[in-house]
């Protein structure tokens, strides 16, 4: 085994602060839990393809700390981030009679860990918990910044909280077992921090990106590092999304009406950003902000990268009104408003609205 | 008419420090809503008991202030205190396109408050909220302090969010409307106010009973200011109950083991806790905490009051140990020990374990 430094990002939210450790067989090491508050109890929450790879690992880890340490096991799927699965998260709590000072511990991807920080929020009005994401997705943005919550049939993340994490235990070992196009997915998320953010990281991911599609572990480790200190410092100025915050969600805005009007599950969370991020990039550039090179630039390393550039069909009859029907809900919008995140091709973002008849031009163009 | 001038009592807690004003004919009167932030829509919550009497003059009051005013009307009842009941706001606030600045009403007694501040806690990560108590119950206690939630089958208030509201508008007039039950079980909480932090607050409750329980208007203005000055008091001291803010459950370690044993909704919740500080009394006689004649004063109060004071029975085979096992998963008990909110007689109250044969004892004395 490789033995790598632990690296470690803090977020700085005063008295919600909390670091990010990032390193190789650190899941396991009772080391990386020293700082999570006492309790009785703790409960993994986790999900049935990431359960026999690293619970046991978890559990054994959590053994010396905790006096009892139970686990429940949810269902896989971005279909399942519903209130139903949540459920059965309180069941195990109550069932085990876990009390208000229980730790919760998120071992998995996103959905798992959106789900397990929503119950920590609302398990007797709050209890604390810890990310241990094992998909590159979650450990390089949806573990970091304490956004929780749950699917609605009519949008994606509408039900939840703001509630940080005690800690972030980021084992980059977990990577290894990710199917590839979860790792491509993730690589959507990272490849967002260029453009709002760091060209120079954009550079970087053009130089490394077949590198971290073979799992480079080097290249990983950066790749981790730099989108988790990006994420520390824009969460770290707005941590409710009262304004800059809302810039990580570039590629958001048309990757969630193509997540809802498919069904959740049928892409994953990664894809649909990674081609909401070229339609969105087609949209700045409609809107004057961003040259046509750019655009061309970022659709050719998303494409690199293994994700879909070409939008789903929605609707036979009117693709780009079910487009726009399902971005009116999205949570940016105000008063009917959609707002979109736009980009100037020089590590920096904005927030706008758009023409109906011009967002339209974009989808037209951008779908398959 | 009668014009009454329009109290106010503060409640500090920093950026989240917010008004409770109390006063006849408030709901409809649109200067109480003045400082409320600005949206397109608002949302008013209420039960279909509530729906009727008082639902137009408020959507009256907010057409002035919201482009849109909706309204979504939920059953009535503890029982409906659950995520089915939950949800139906959710499906109306996207049904309706509202955004994360839209502001959602509590028009309603405790349930419908409760319900309504943990949607709007959770509503795309939290949106503005307003109460607008209409029980003697909720004006006094529950929409005060930003305790938000719904029931589990396992216990009451298991799921929910500490989360302030933006205004309390406690308008004395709708208590008119009050069935005597209701009038009841909202005294209970007000005679809560007595042993845990002011005796000579308990005298003036034992003066003016009967002028409380024939709603004299001037009796029912102090009671309701008196109650909210002593709760904010309380959560200004300790928002998220780390301490002090549990003595305000004094009480309801009994009361809500009555609640969950017989069922959501047999028994009032203020007349469970009306019972169940009669049990904590006795319990705090047991511990040596305070005198005979104290617990038997206490105990005539609460009668007086129009409450039961002897516990309903839970179980045939083994009444006291279901009270034991549904107070186990009180939020108060740590590691499987259940924590009492005890008396002493002097203003002051203080949380304690005890013996499960003392409880025992005090629940096979105190039950019928």
């Amino acid at each position: 085994m490789q033995i790598h430094p632990i690296r470690c990002v803090d977020i700085a939210l005063g008295e919600r602060s909390y670091p990010i450790l990032i390193a190789e067989a650190l899941l396991d090491n009772p080391a990386a839990y020293r700082d999570v508050p006492n309790a009785t109890s703790a409960m993994i929450v986790t999900n049935e393809t990431v359960a026999p790879l690293y619970a046991a690992r978890l559990e054994q880890a959590l053994g010396a700390r905790f006096k009892s340490v139970h686990l429940v096991t949810l269902p896989d799927g971005e279909e399942y981030k519903t209130w139903q699965t949540l459920n059965l998260v309180f069941d195990a709590l109550l069932r085990h009679g876990c009390d208000r000072k229980t730790v919760l511990f998120a071992l998995g991807g996103g959905v798992v860990g959106d789900m397990t920080g929503f119950a920590a929020a609302s398990y007797m009005r709050g209890v604390p918990f810890v990310q241990v994401p094992t998909t590159l997705l979650a450990q390089v943005d949806s573990s970091v910044g304490g956004k929780t919550g749950i699917n609605h049939p009519l949008g994606k993340n509408m039900v939840g909280a703001f509630y940080q994490p005690q800690l972030v235990v980021c084992d980059l070992g977990t990577l290894k077992t990710l199917p590839q196009r979860e790792l491509s997915a993730g690589l959507a998320e990272v490849i967002k921090y260029g453009p709002i953010a760091d060209m120079a990281f954009l550079d970087w991911i053009e130089t490394n990106l077949d590198a971290l599609l073979r799992r480079d572990a080097v290249a990983l480790a950066y790749a981790v590092q730099r989108s988790c200190e990006i994420k520390a410092w824009v969460v770290g100025q707005d941590e409710r999304e009262s304004g800059l915050r809302a810039i990580l969600n570039f590629g958001h805005t048309f990757g969630h009406a193509i997540e809802a009007g498919l069904g959740y599950g049928k892409w994953l969370h990664g894809e649909a950003v990674g081609c909401g991020m070229v339609m969105a990039a087609h949209l700045s550039h409609a809107l004057g902000l961003v040259q046509a090179d750019f655009v061309e630039r970022l659709s050719g390393l998303v494409r690199r990268a293994g994700l879909p550039i070409k939008g789903p069909c929605l609707s036979d009859s009117d693709n780009a009104g079910r487009y726009l029907e399902l971005m009116r809900m999205d949570k940016k919008a105000e008063g009917g408003e959609i707002r979109f995140v736009v980009i100037d091709g020089s590590s920096s973002a904005s927030m706008r609205a758009a023409p109906d008849a011009m967002v339209r031009q974009v989808i037209d163009a951008c779908c398959s």
